[in-house]
């Protein structure tokens, strides 16, 4: 087992608590795809606290390997899974107030790469999974299990989806999983996850005939063509919302066309749009209303070449259930608020974990997030280990 | 004086009729800016003939020193200026048929680069030249010149507009010009070009705020602006066309975006078009004009740039006076056809000389210009010689 290098641990003794745990593992320089002492820090303490640990590595030609961590406590019914990752995009451009390897505490601030995003959150987890051990000793009705990455920030192909195969092939199951990742716009509370939009790329190709500017018509221009295409996606919305996603929504990320000289028509022009669509759609249903509307816009005037991106992101949802109003009531015994039940936002490893149980999304507060000074308050961790404690209880209650 | 290695040149003496000349020149290697012997022929035939030549040379920094010439014979008015240019395109890619500086003939086609664009021309002017001298002496009422340039195909930067000012500086003065670029689309006689339209390039950025595409409403995508902007400007003829024009035409060449992130709004949205307009407009009322479209297009919904680039290419006309007759009955007289009076096509050096005098454009077929393979029927080369020889007639009639 490796050492990890922080004054928490030089009397060979790992901290248990939110805030040490936490500041013990931003001082793992664990940028992805680097493990950076992170996973075998989390090894050391589940270890110690009776979980068996495996730390199976994954590659594949042309991605980097990538360590991973599965632990669990326990061998029965029901099976809790938090996971997270432990890898961090890097520092990035900008002076940061302090060291972002460090663990700085300042005015009740505790920063660093990873703060909220999620060593704050993983920090959490652990704490309330020690805690809960400590309370209830290992023979609790159930099980915990934790599902960490080192590749969520990377190409997410040697993580969370390799891991929960290796997981299901050694007979790993798991009813319900709390997904640690910074979820609240601006305090701890406010809002759960409960399923994200799904993605969808395509790449759009006008043709056309090159010639000179002078002689149009012995060229055939592709820009109004593109421009008819392309303002026909954006002119009408895809539709109205569900009960519990946003509107799905269309956006043009590039037009290229490349030609430099102004004297020529150019031969053909592309642009490349993105859709972050809800659950009226699946990625096959959309494309097929996308490619209907530039058909119809296109009618015979227009020659035009659409090429959708496979999409591994679907949209999917976590229908409101005990799980969701558990983690609610967490919440609201710990912070006082009602937490939304929101579907916004980017895509996470949840995508992932949807196939194997219903998977919920509560962390920190994401504002300062892959950002310079990214930072957690050291309220809203002890907080949020709290939260996590008081799912656990109601996840695996005394019999009475 | 410089030796030209062609072998009608070994007696030392120059060819005089129009397809031994075009054949010579054709031998010069003048790919623009390189002056490959084309000028130092030229010089050598007109000064035997009984002109004065100069050989005056531009530079500017930035720009390749180009030799260009000016010949005159006589100092009365009306002076009639034969306009043209010596410099040629590459040979380009693509086999050829014939060496393309070879000035070979097969079954009554002359092969070579220039053949048509417009070494041809030239030597029917010359050879139209020399004959009418040989005709009248040296004591006809008026004077002929030639303005010839080598950098018409390049940057145009130190050929036409300098050597024009050059000229004027010396008290040179023009009552008409005959510049001989090809002018006919299928057969000679079909159309000379009385004037041309100008070109105007506008560069158009969309500005908007980079951000995430599935957090839209914390960035503001540039491209549905761009969209509307540049439909806009498509959407409108700018005008039905005048007497002796077209109707103006703009045409988008490039949109840029370069944005390689399907997950990532663009900051801003670029595009450029060109527009060939008619006497309607000045470069000053259509730049007003699409500015005015594109405010009204994107009220206070798009913030956009428009930057006009400098146009050096009004849109001119040579009002049909005694001289567009003149030349058209002398067409009419070898050809059979009456030719069409247009305003067609790209711009050329007659951009600039209309600001000296009257300018007409009248030469071989165009159809291979800049093309591999670039030929010209040696019976349209004695042609155009022919109508050349008709015009002097008529400008300079014998006085009776």
């Amino acid at each position: 087992m490796e050492t990890v290098t922080s004054p928490e641990d030089r009397s060979g003794s790992p901290p248990s608590d939110a805030v040490g745990l936490t500041r013990a593992l931003i001082r793992c320089p664990s940028v992805t795809p680097a493990e950076g002492g992170a996973l075998a820090l989390i090894a050391r303490v589940l270890g110690r606290a009776g979980f068996s640990v495996a730390r199976p590595a994954f590659a594949e030609p042309g991605s980097p390997e990538v360590e991973n961590l599965y632990a669990r406590i326990g061998t029965g019914a029901p099976c809790l899974v938090f996971a997270g990752h432990t890898d961090v995009v890097p520092a990035g451009e900008g002076a940061w107030r302090h060291d972002p390897f460090a663990g700085a505490v300042e005015d009740g601030m505790l920063y660093g790469r990873g703060a909220v995003d999620m060593k704050g959150g993983l920090g959490c987890m652990l704490a309330a999974a020690l805690a809960f051990l400590d309370r209830r000793g290992p023979d609790f009705p159930g099980s915990i299990a934790f599902l960490i990455t080192g590749d969520e920030e990377g190409p997410a192909i040697n993580g969370t989806v390799k891991l929960l195969a290796w997981a299901r092939d050694r007979g790993e199951r798991f009813d319900h999983c709390l997904l640690g990742e910074p979820t609240n716009p601006a305090a701890l509370g406010e809002m759960i996850k409960i399923g994200r939009r799904g993605s969808l790329t395509g790449r759009l190709t006008v043709h056309g005939r090159q010639g000179h500017v002078a002689y149009p018509h012995k060229a055939e221009n592709p820009i109004p063509g593109l421009l008819r295409l392309a303002s026909a996606l954006v002119a009408a919305p895809l539709d109205g919302g569900t009960r519990h996603f946003d509107a799905s929504n269309l956006e043009f990320t590039t037009i290229d066309v490349g030609n430099p000289a102004t004297n020529v028509i150019p031969a053909s022009a592309r642009a490349t749009f993105n859709v972050r669509f809800n659950d009226d759609w699946t990625a096959e249903t959309l494309g097929a209303e996308i490619r209907r509307r530039l058909e119809a816009a296109a009618g015979n005037a227009v020659r035009f070449t659409l090429d959708l991106q496979p999409s591994n992101s679907p949209a999917f949802l976590t229908r409101p259930d005990g799980f969701v109003d558990l983690v609610t009531a967490a919440i609201r015994a710990e912070t006082g608020l009602t937490p939304v039940l929101s579907t916004t936002g980017g895509t996470s490893d949840a995508r992932f974990i949807k196939d194997h149980c219903p998977v919920i999304e509560f962390g920190l507060v994401g504002e300062t997030m892959h950002q310079v000074d990214e930072c957690v308050a050291v309220a809203d961790l002890e907080r949020l280990a709290a939260i996590y404690g008081r799912v656990l209880d109601a996840y695996f209650p005394i019999s009475s």
